[in-house]
C-alpha cells in the first residue's frame, strides 16, 4: 500500500554526476524536479579517481559548461590542481584535466541542488517504477512514497545489483560501501528491459606521510591555471602536485604470481570491464611486454593525507594488495588506507534508447550515465545533462535535444551508445571522433552556447558575454583580412624574431597568421592592438590558423548531415524493404534508427543495404508496423 | 587462510566518538596504534543530534579535553553556536552546548588521525577476535587480514547486526545506511558475552527554504562564546541560530492515530529505547497529558540547507512523518529531505566490564562507547578515552587509570555502568552524580589534566600553562584572605552599586566575595587589580563562594573513598562468606566489585550485606576461587 508523496514534471532517481546535472538542468527549464538519492550525504561522490577531465573528457566538461551544466563551475571552485594537456600539439588535443578535492566538490554539489528552486532533493530507494498504459509515469520507494511526474530519469550508476569483489570477497554493496540497488533492476527485467553486466574498479588509497617522494617525479599544476567553465572569474592559485612513478618487474611478478585470486581473473563469470581504464591486472595481461606502468599518486583533498594510488586498479585480494604497492618505487614502506576494489553492477544495454536517452520501450522512461554503460564522471554528465534537457523538453513543450556527432562529443557519446551499444564500459576518447578538429576545448561555447540559452540553461547577462566574444571574433577576422602587412624593416625584425623567413611581398594579415611560426601576439606587433580578450585573439588564431582542415572537416560534416536529415519514421516496417540482408534488418528492427545517417553507423548494416534504405525512404511509401 | 597484517600494541574497532578518542589516546601515549574503520568517509560522523555538549554532557566534553582528548579541541573549531547553558543557576549546572558543523567536524577529525603519529588508520571489516590461552591478541577481518595486538577495544557503536526501523520498513544497516556488522556479534556471542538489543532513532530532516521561520523563536549563540577547550585560543564568531517550534494537538493526533504503525509499538519485539533521549511517540505515551513538546530547528552545518528537527524522534512511516512535521507552526510546508529511523543494534552488558573498560571474560579486550549501553557523543568519548588509556597503560608498563565518582563524571558513568549495568540506552544526567558540585564545567581541568599528563596526553607546555592557573589561583585566595576591607565611603558606594547591605566593620576581602551579591569584579574594585585571566578570577570566586558545600561534598567523597580503598580481590569467593543474602551474592559473582565502596552501589546488594563483607574483608583471610 503506497501513499501519494507528490507530483513532479521530472523524477531523477539517483545523485551522481549524471543525476546532479539531469536534475539541475530540468529544474532551471522550469520543471518541478525532485532528485531522489541513496543517500544525502553521498551526492556528487567520486568513487573513483579524483580528477575530472582530461582528453575528450575535458572536452565534455566545456560542452556541460556551454550547455549551462554544472561540473565546470564545481571543479573550477574545488581543484587542487589544473592542468591543460597537449599544450605542444594542436588545439584539437588540448584539453584541461583538474584534481578535485573530493570532499569539497561534494559539498558545492549539495550546496547548489539544495538551493535550486524548483529541484526537490530527498533521500529515498526507489524499488520500482509507476507504469500506467505503457507509459512510466513515476516511481516507487522502498518507504511506500508513490512520486508522480511525466518524465522519470534514471541514473543508478554502479548501484543497481552493485557487488564489491576482492579476492574471493564478495558481497552486496553500491560503491563505497554503499546501500545497493536490488529491486529496481528486477523491476526493469520486468518490463522487458535487456540488462547487461559491467564492471569497474579502483584502486588503493594510501597515507602520504608513508610514501618517499624523493624516488618520484612531481606533476605540478599549471603556473597559469585555466578554468572549465566560461564564466570561472578567478583560479586557484594554491594548488598541490602530483607525482608520478611506475610499476617494475617485481610488480608484475607479484601480479602475475597472483593473478588466480583476482576476483577477475579466478575463473568466475564476471561482468566486463573497461577496456580504456583496465585494471593493473588486466594490463599485466594484456601487455605482458611493457616493463612498466604509470602510477600517479594523487591527493584525494587538501584536508586529507589519502592518496589515490591511479594506475593501480585492482581486485586483487587485500593480501597481494599490499605486496604489489610496496613493490613500487617511493611506496616502499606505503600504509594502504583502503584497499582497492572491483565493483560489478547491472546496465541497460543503450541500444533500447533512443538519442534523446528516453527508452524506446517505456515512454517517460529516461536513463543516462553509467547505467547505460558508459565509465567516466563526465560521460555520465554529458549524458545526465541531456536527459534532463529532453525531460523537461517534454514536459514544457520544447523539442527534444539531440546533438549530432559534429557538435559535441556528447553526440558522439550518445549516437555510439544508442546505435552501436557498447560491450563493455565506455569510454570516450578522442579517436572517436571522426571531427575531432571541430570539436575543440576552445570553441565549446561557440558550438553549444546558443543551444543552452534557447532551452533556457544560459542567463542572459552570460548569454550577452557570449555573444559580444562571437562578435569580437568575427570582427578581428575582417579586421586582419583587411589589413595590408608591409615587408617594413620593424616587420621582418618581428617575423625575425619569429623564427620566420622573411616576407617577399606584402600579405593580408590574415594570410600571415596562417604561417605556423607567427602567433597572434607577433601580427599585433605588427598591425597594432585591439582591446581583446586572450579568449577571442585565441579563438581568432585558431580560426584562422586551421581554416584549411577545418572547412574540410565541416564538408564532410555537410554530407553527413544530409544523411541525417534523411528522417526514418520509428515505425518503419524493415521486413516489408526488398533487399536489404537479414542481418540487417534485424540490427535496424534492434536500433530502430532515426535517421539514414545513424543507420549507416549501425555495425552489420552495410552500405549496399543503405543504398536500399535510402531510395525506399526517398521514394516516400512507406511501410509502418502496427501499434 | 589470513595473512598476517601487522602488530600492532592496541587496536581500536571502530572510528566513531569513542575509537577516535581511544585511538588518539593510545597512539599519543606511546602505542603502536591501528584503528579500523568501515568507512573512513564516515570517520567521527555524526549520525544523530548536530549538536555536542548540554547539561553533565558539556561537562564530559571538558573532562575529555582536560585528559588530553581531541572532542574539545574539534568541536571548539567547526561549531555554528556555542551557548553556556543555566548561566543564571549556580556553577555546578551551567554546561556549555554547541551546534556542530558535521561535515567540518569530521573533517578535523579525519585530518588529525591520518597525521597522528603512531597512528595507523585503516578501512577493514573486523569479523572476529584472535584469542589464544584466553586472551584477546588480535582481530581479523573479512578481507583476512589478520592483526596482532596486546589490546583491542571495540568500540561498534551502533554497527553490530544494526537494523534501520521505518513503519514497517526494516533492513539490515548501520546508521546513515552504513555497512552493518554481523559476524563479530556472532564472535562475541560464541566468546560467551552476553549480548543485549538496544536501540535508538532520529527525527527527520527537512529542508530550511521550506520552514517558515517566522513562525518559531530565535535561539542565538552567545555574544561571548566560551569554549570547550582549556587550549582553545580563539572563537567563532560567525554564528548560525537555531529555532524554537512546539508540537501542538494535532502533531499529537496525527502520532495517536498512527501509533500501531511505528516500529516500536507494532507489536514487534523489539530493542529497548533511550529513557532520557526518547521518540516523539514515546513521549506522547508517557505523557499524554502534556499538550506541546519542544521542537529545536537546529542546522547541520554552515554549507547545507538540511535543518534536524530535534525532538521529533521518530520510527512513524515515512507517510505519517510528512503529517506529523507538517502539523508544527513553521513547518506548514517543510520538505522533509531524509525521513527519521529507529536503529536497533547489538550491545554488550556493560557489567560484563572491569571499572577499566577492560572486559573479564577476555583479558585484552576492552570494550567504550554506545557497545557498552550508552547513548550519546560525549558518553563515547569519554568511554574512549579511558579504554584508550588503559589499554595503552597496559602495553607501556603503566598502571590502570579509573576516575572515581567524584572526580569526573566519566567515573560516575563508567562505575554506573559497570556495577549496575543499565537496562536502556545509558545517558548521562547531572541527577546521577552524588558530587555534582564537585563536577563542574569551571573546574575540569583542576581534577584532571594532572592525570592526562602522567599519562603523556598533555603537553608540557599546556602542563605549565595549568600549573601557573592553579598556582594563581592560590595565591589570589590568599591575598584576599590577608586583605581587610574596611568601610570606607568608597567602598559602601561600591556595595551599594552592587545592590548589597552597607558594612558594619572591616571584613577580609576573601569573606566578602563569599556575600551572593558580590562577584569577583566588585572585590576587585574595593581592593584593587591584579592582572589575572578572567578564568582564575572566576576559579577563585567559585571555589571562595561555594566554600561551605564544597567542604562538605569534600567531606562526603572521603567517606565514599575511604570505601573504595577496601579494595576486594577480584578473584573473592563470595560463596565462602557466611551471612550474604543469596541475591547478594548473585550479583556480587555477577559484578565482581574491585572495592566494598563499589559493591554497596551494587543494585540487590543491601547495606546489611555491605557490613558483613566489610568484616570479612577486614579479617583478611579471604577465600579465594580456583582458577
Amino acid at each position: 500500500m503506497t501513499y501519494n508523496a507528490g507530483n513532479y514534471d521530472v523524477i531523477v532517481v539517483g545523485a551522481g554526476h549524471a543525476g546532479i546535472e539531469a536534475a539541475y538542468a530540468s529544474a532551471r527549464m522550469g520543471a518541478k524536479t525532485l532528485m531522489l538519492t541513496l543517500n544525502l550525504d553521498m551526492i556528487a561522490f567520486m568513487p573513483c579517481n579524483p580528477s575530472i577531465g582530461g582528453p575528450a573528457k575535458g572536452i565534455v566538461v566545456r560542452e556541460v559548461d556551454a550547455l549551462g551544466g554544472i561540473m565546470g563551475k564545481i571543479i573550477d571552485k574545488s581543484y587542487i590542481q589544473m592542468r591543460m594537456l597537449n599544450t605542444r600539439k594542436g588545439p584539437a588535443v588540448q584539453a584541461l584535466r583538474a584534481q578535485a578535492d573530493k570532499p569539497v566538490y561534494m559539498q558545492e554539489v549539495k550546496n547548489i541542488v539544495e538551493n535550486e528552486e524548483n529541484l526537490t532533493v530527498r533521500q529515498g530507494m526507489v524499488n520500482s517504477l509507476i507504469v500506467e498504459d505503457g507509459i512510466c509515469k513515476g516511481v516507487i520507494t522502498e518507504s511506500k512514497a508513490a512520486y508522480y511526474a511525466e518524465s522519470v530519469i534514471v541514473t543508478t550508476g554502479t548501484f543497481m545489483r552493485g557487488k564489491v569483489l576482492m579476492g574471493d570477497l564478495e558481497y552486496e554493496s553500491g560503491p563505497n560501501n554503499q546501500r545497493v540497488s536490488v529491486k529496481l533492476s528486477e523491476n526493469l527485467e520486468e518490463l522487458g528491459f535487456k540488462l547487461t553486466r559491467f564492471k569497474t574498479g579502483t584502486p588503493p588509497r594510501v597515507n602520504s606521510h608513508t610514501i618517499d617522494y624523493s624516488k618520484t617525479e612531481i606533476q605540478p599544476g599549471d603556473e597559469n591555471p585555466k578554468s572549465f567553465s566560461y564564466e570561472t572569474t578567478e583560479v586557484i592559485s594554491d594548488q598541490i602536485p602530483c607525482w608520478l612513478t611506475y610499476t617494475n618487474e617485481f610488480t608484475h611478478e607479484v601480479i602475475n604470481e597472483n593473478l588466480t585470486l583476482s576476483a577477475m581473473y579466478s575463473g568466475m563469470k564476471r561482468g566486463t570491464g573497461p577496456r580504456y581504464c583496465p585494471s593493473i591486472e588486466d594490463k599485466i595481461v594484456r601487455f605482458n611486454d611493457k616493463p612498466r606502468h604509470q602510477i600517479f599518486l594523487e591527493p584525494e583533498g587538501r584536508n586529507t593525507e589519502e592518496i589515490y594510488v591511479q594506475g593501480l586498479s585492482t581486485s586483487l585480494p587485500e593480501s597481494v594488495q599490499h605486496e604489489m604497492v610496496r613493490s613500487v618505487p617511493g611506496l616502499e614502506n606505503a600504509e594502504i588506507m583502503r584497499a582497492g576494489y572491483a565493483i560489478e553492477y547491472d546496465a541497460v544495454v543503450p541500444t533500447q534508447l533512443w538519442p534523446t536517452l528516453e527508452t524506446k520501450r517505456l515512454p517517460g522512461l529516461f536513463t543516462a550515465g553509467q547505467i547505460n554503460g558508459t565509465s567516466g564522471y563526465e560521460e555520465a554528465a554529458g549524458q545526465g545533462l541531456m536527459a534532463g534537457m529532453n525531460a523537461a523538453a517534454k514536459v514544457t513543450g520544447k523539442d527534444p535535444i539531440i546533438l549530432d556527432r559534429s557538435q559535441a562529443y556528447i553526440g558522439v557519446m550518445i549516437d555510439d551508445l544508442v546505435t552501436k551499444g557498447t560491450s563493455e564500459p565506455y569510454r570516450l576518447l578522442t579517436s572517436r571522433a571522426e571531427y575531432r578538429l571541430l570539436l575543440r576545448h576552445d570553441n565549446a561555447d561557440m558550438r553549444l552556447t546558443e543551444i543552452g540559452y534557447d532551452y533556457g540553461l544560459i542567463s542572459e547577462e552570460r548569454y550577452a558575454v557570449f555573444s559580444a566574444k562571437k562578435a569580437q571574433v568575427e570582427e578581428e577576422k575582417k579586421r586582419l583580412n583587411k589589413t595590408v602587412v608591409k615587408p617594413t624593416e620593424e616587420v621582418q625584425d618581428i617575423m625575425k624574431s619569429a623564427g620566420g623567413v622573411p616576407m617577399k611581398e606584402a600579405v593580408k594579415a590574415y594570410d600571415l597568421l596562417k604561417r605556423p611560426e607567427l602567433t597572434y601576439d607577433y601580427i599585433e606587433k605588427m598591425i597594432g592592438q585591439v582591446d581583446l580578450s586572450e579568449e577571442v585573439k585565441e579563438q581568432v588564431a585558431i580560426q584562422i590558423k586551421y581554416e584549411g582542415y577545418i572547412k574540410k572537416a565541416t564538408e564532410q560534416v555537410d554530407k553527413m548531415l544530409k544523411m541525417e536529415d534523411k528522417k526514418i519514421p520509428a515505425d518503419i516496417d524493415y521486413d516489408a524493404i526488398n533487399g536489404i540482408a537479414t542481418e540487417a534488418i534485424d540490427r535496424l528492427k534492434k536500433v530502430r534508427p532515426l535517421s539514414v545517417g545513424q543507420a549507416s553507423r549501425i555495425s552489420g548494416v552495410n552500405p549496399a543495404d543503405i543504398s536500399i534504405l535510402l531510395v525506399y525512404i526517398e521514394q516516400g511509401n512507406i511501410a509502418r508496423v502496427a501499434n
